[in-house]
């Protein structure tokens, strides 16, 4: 079933301990696009300036992602730039040029209002609620954030969440939401202002996935190389919604199975695993679904017992 | 099958954001023989001073821990002190009084020499070294060491590891020791220094256990209330290492079944889970063997899929 997929396309500028390149494609939208689009039918909504580059374009399309509410206005496309410590759990934002993002205002496509799934990128919370007032039909919707909107928007942000099916963070802005150190606690104060499905992110360290009656660790993949963790997240998102989009599974329902859930933590870590293996989107130019299911089987060998 | 335990027994000043204790058992040796005596028969080797309590022999003596090898010489017991920070995840150590322990040169009892058994806590190279060439018919030996003796004891260290059958350490000191950041490039090169079987212990996001051909990945559980981290790693090793010497396992021996493996290591993360819930040993005074194999399958049902 088709996936909506709201947020940013830009361009980076990134450097890890293994390379820097100066300029690629990036933003959260882009990486979520790419991860869902192995599993389900995606149709984005960002916008980009006049600066965006036709094979940027055509890496989207060749991945059958629905470029309809893809803005293009006059200015220059969002650029990030960063650099990561060592160990590269650390990073230093060095430039954010919002440019044309700054004047975001999304706008569905009619044919993309009666979409069933929808995912939310880290946008202002005012503009993720409306977007979810623009669609007819909804059945799963929900997204991420960043501690900038937890920490000055937070009423904003209470009323957008109160709305949501799911939230999907990190753990230090699970705390900062929350006000509980206890990754547990956290939770449970969280689901309490709305989502019934939270997953807390936790980096090289996988995710927990939590609903009201239970709960699912999942360690993260240990790779031996990580070349650039820029969009591992998204891309983790990516994965867990797209394959909850793809299989047409609603965890908001009733008596939804919870296995299918786990399955989507698992698939979202394996996106995660890929995007870090090469710079910037790289990894997604020749990614294909035996790779991810060869890998979720790897996952599976590391960690059963 | 029997296990000799040798490290320190000591007593502990700790603060945590969950309260204060200024004096209560401690010890690497105190918590691997407590967590381990659920699983396997434990002998201890330690050293401690006239002030050493009647009532802490009690509990070592209420869970079948041998004490023959456990050394009352004049002078104070081993003390150490620290506080830790409000998520717990770091800590300051506010006093290190060696005592007795200074002078700790570890004899084995003759009733100890033949076990097959041998977790060596963390202590100077040299030492572990020494107990290791006591032992008649040792089959699997290893042990726990730390920053200190990586970085100013190097060549000791190597040579007393390189005669060793598994190393438990954490995730800094792996990377501190092999000179690699990355987790599975620095198991491997650990791996080649000697022992076959490695444990790198991650604190509340659990374990990974490499061998030479596989590994497991094994989350932290999640506790709802961690009052006192203190002991948790030891805790950890005393699991993995009992579970293991109880079922009479060779994970050194040709053909070695893995899942026995995995199971060690997921014994090791319930006991230390256990330790966090009370201060210092207090949770060991009523856990049960029941109790155990509960959050055991519980591990189960929140990590399988």
């Amino acid at each position: 079933m088709p996936l909506i997929v709201v947020g940013s396309v830009a361009y980076d500028g990134v450097e890890t301990p293994h390379g820097k390149v100066d300029r690629m494609l990036g933003g959260a939208a882009t990486y979520i696009s790419l991860a869902a689009s192995y599993f389900a039918p995606v149709k984005i909504v960002a916008i980009v300036g006049e600066d965006f580059a036709q094979q940027d374009i055509d890496l989207l399309a060749s991945r059958n992602i629905g470029l309809e509410g893809l803005e293009r206005v006059p200015g220059k496309t969002f650029f990030w730039a960063g650099v990561y410590s060592a160990d590269m759990n650390d990073r230093t934002t060095l430039a954010t040029d919002l440019n044309v993002f700054a004047g975001f205002d999304p706008k569905l496509p009619a044919s993309y209002r009666s979409a069933p799934y929808l995912l939310l990128g880290n946008i202002q919370p005012a503009l993720q609620k409306s977007v979810r007032a623009q669609m007819s039909a909804v059945k799963f919707s929900g997204g991420d954030t960043m501690n900038y909107w937890i920490a000055d928007y937070r009423a904003e942000l209470l009323e957008t969440i109160g709305e949501w099916d799911f939230l999907l963070i990190n753990d230090g802005e699970a705390r900062m939401l929350s006000g509980e150190n206890n990754l547990r606690r956290a939770a449970a104060k969280i689901m309490e202002m709305g989502p019934g499905t939270l997953v807390i992110k936790r980096g090289e360290y996988g995710a927990v996935l939590f609903r009201r009656e239970c709960h699912f660790i999942a360690p993260g993949y240990l790779l031996e190389d990580v070349f650039d963790p820029t969009g591992a997240g998204d891309a983790f998102a990516g994965g867990f919604m797209g394959y909850l989009a793809g299989r047409g599974i609603d965890p908001a329902a009733k008596g939804v199975d919870f296995a299918e859930l786990r399955r989507a933590v698992i698939y979202g870590s394996v996106m995660g695993s890929f995007c870090c293996e090469k710079f910037g989107v790289d990894r997604f130019r020749t990614l294909t679904r035996a790779e991810i299911d060869a890998r979720y089987a790897e996952f599976q060998a590391c960690t059963a017992f």
